[in-house]
C-alpha cells in the first residue's frame, strides 16, 4: 500500500485506501506478523482506522469490540465500515474485514462527541519503577510484531525459554510504547490494548495454541490526554479471571503520564492444551 | 406475542417469532420497562435468543457485546441475526434490533462447542452473608423491571430517597435471581449481567440521566454449571474504573453456587450531570 518510507511502520501498516461506498482496501503487513496471521492489535487498529477515515465519522472512539472470527492471511483485504445509527452526540458502527469474500474479523465501534462533566477515577495506577529503570525485553526471542514495541516487564513476565517458575497467578505489569517512538493516538492505543502476552503463557509458563476471540476496549482518554501522553510509555496491566473448557478471559488497564487511566480493556481467548 | 400465561414473565418477554430468513419479531414488554424503553438486560437476552433460536446455531454462548444505539419504544420490533462466520468449533454472529426500519440495538455473539481442558479461577468469590440473611429490596421504589428480580444488596446500595451518604467508591455486591424463581440459563445470565444500578448512582447517591451504551459479557458457565445453579441466587459485584467527560465504565463478576465464576461483564455508560 503506502510506500512512503518516512511514515512510521505502524502508520504504514494500518493505512487503507478508499474503494467505494463504506469500503477500504488494506494489505497484511509483514512487520506485525504473529503466530497465525498478523497481530490482533494491528487488526483492531486497522478496523478502527476505517471508521475514523470514513466521511460520515462523527466524534472520537468511546468503545470498540473486535471479534477475531478466522485467520487473516498474507495479501490484500477489504474493510467495510457502516454507520448503523447516528445520534446527536453518538454514532454506532459495524466493521468487517474480509479476504476473498470470507469474513475474518468483525467489530463494533462507538464514537461520541464528548463534553465536560464531573469526573473521577476509582482505581489507582500501581506504584512501579519508572520505565527507564526497567530492562527492555529482547524482542528477538519473540514473534515479528513484538519488535515494533518497546516492552519493559515490571512483573509477571513470560519466558519462552522456561526460565521462570509458574506462580499461580497471571498478573502482568509492563511498560510499552511503539518502537520507534510515536505519539499515542486512538489507533495505537487500540493496538496496544491487545499487547499482553496470553495470560495462560504467564500463568503456566508454557506456550500453547491460543487466539483472542473477542476484545473490547473502553477509551477514557480524550484528545488532551493523548496530547499530554505524546510518545511516553504506557503502563499496561492485565490479569485473568477464569480458564475453563477452552477459553479464558482477562481484564486490563492502560495508564498514562500522571497516572491517568487512558483505557480499560477486556478479552476472551481460545486455548488448546 | 406469546399469551401462554404458564410461561415465566422472562420467557414471555424474550420470546420471538420467526419472520423469514434470519429475521424474528418481538414486542416490547411492559414488565421490563426502564427509564427510557425496556431494561437493557431484557434487550440483550432477546438479541441472544435470536441467535439461540436460529437454525444455523452451533454451540453455546462464549461472549456477547451489545450496543444500545437508540431508544426502543413500545410495540413491535424486528431482530435480524446473521452468522458471519462458522468454524469447526466457533461461530460469530451479528445481531440487530430495529423498529420501523431504524436500528436501535446492535450486537455480536460468539458461540462455541466447548471441550475439556485444564481450568482454574484466579479470583475468589467474596465472603458475604448468605442471600437468605440479607433483606430483599423494596422493588416498589424502583422502575418496573426491578420487580422481576429478587435483589438483596450486601454492600454498595443506592437509595433513591437519599438515605445513604456517598462514600467515594462504587463497589456493589448483591444477591440476585429472577422473581418468580426460574432456573438460570444463558438468556437469564445475559440479562442479569446488566442488573447493576448505574455505578454513578451508587458513587454519588443521586439519580441523573444515564444509559448503557455498550455491554460485554463473557460466559464461563457451561451447561453443567447452569444445571448446578438451578434457581439459586447469583452473587453479582461491580465497580467503576473511571468517569470522564460523559461516560464511565464498570467491570463486574457473577458468582454461582459453590463460588463458581459464571460470567464476567463490562460496560460503558453515558451520563449527564
Amino acid at each position: 500500500m503506502n510506500q512512503n518510507t518516512t511514515l512510521h511502520v505502524f502508520d504504514q501498516s494500518v493505512s487503507l485506501e478508499p474503494a467505494g461506498a463504506d469500503t477500504f482496501c488494506g494489505r497484511t503487513p509483514a512487520a506485525y506478523a504473529n503466530m497465525v496471521g498478523p497481530y490482533g492489535g494491528f487488526l483492531a487498529a486497522t478496523l478502527l482506522n476505517a471508521v475514523l477515515l470514513h466521511e460520515e465519522r462523527q466524534g472520537d472512539p468511546v468503545s470498540m469490540t473486535v471479534n477475531f472470527a478466522g485467520p487473516v492471511g498474507d495479501g490484500d483485504f477489504q474493510v467495510v465500515a457502516s454507520a448503523r445509527r447516528t445520534n446527536r452526540s453518538t454514532q454506532h458502527w459495524n466493521v468487517e474485514l474480509s479476504q476473498q469474500g470470507v469474513v475474518a474479523v468483525t467489530a463494533t465501534v462507538l464514537l461520541a462527541v464528548r463534553r465536560d462533566t464531573w469526573g473521577d477515577t476509582e482505581v489507582s495506577m500501581p506504584d512501579v519503577p519508572p520505565s527507564e529503570s526497567v530492562e527492555r525485553i529482547d524482542a528477538g526471542q519473540y514473534l515479528a510484531w513484538v519488535r515494533n514495541y518497546d516492552f519493559r516487564v515490571v512483573e509477571g513476565h513470560f519466558d519462552p525459554a522456561g526460565g521462570i517458575e509458574a506462580n499461580g497467578d497471571s498478573l502482568t505489569r509492563l511498560w510499552v510504547r511503539d518502537m520507534p517512538p510515536r505519539p499515542l493516538d486512538y489507533l495505537s492505543l487500540m493496538a496496544i490494548s491487545d499487547c499482553f502476552f496470553p495470560r495462560i503463557f504467564v500463568r503456566r509458563q508454557q506456550r500453547m495454541p491460543v487466539g483472542t476471540v473477542s476484545l473490547t476496549t473502553y477509551f477514557h482518554a480524550d484528545r488532551d490526554s493523548l496530547a499530554r501522553q505524546g510518545d511516553s510509555p504506557v503502563l499496561a496491566e492485565a490479569h485473568a479471571h477464569r480458564y475453563s473448557r477452552g477459553f479464558f478471559d482477562h481484564t486490563g488497564k492502560l495508564w498514562g503520564v500522571g497516572g491517568e487511566l487512558l483505557a480499560t480493556t477486556h478479552q476472551m481467548v481460545y486455548f488448546k492444551d
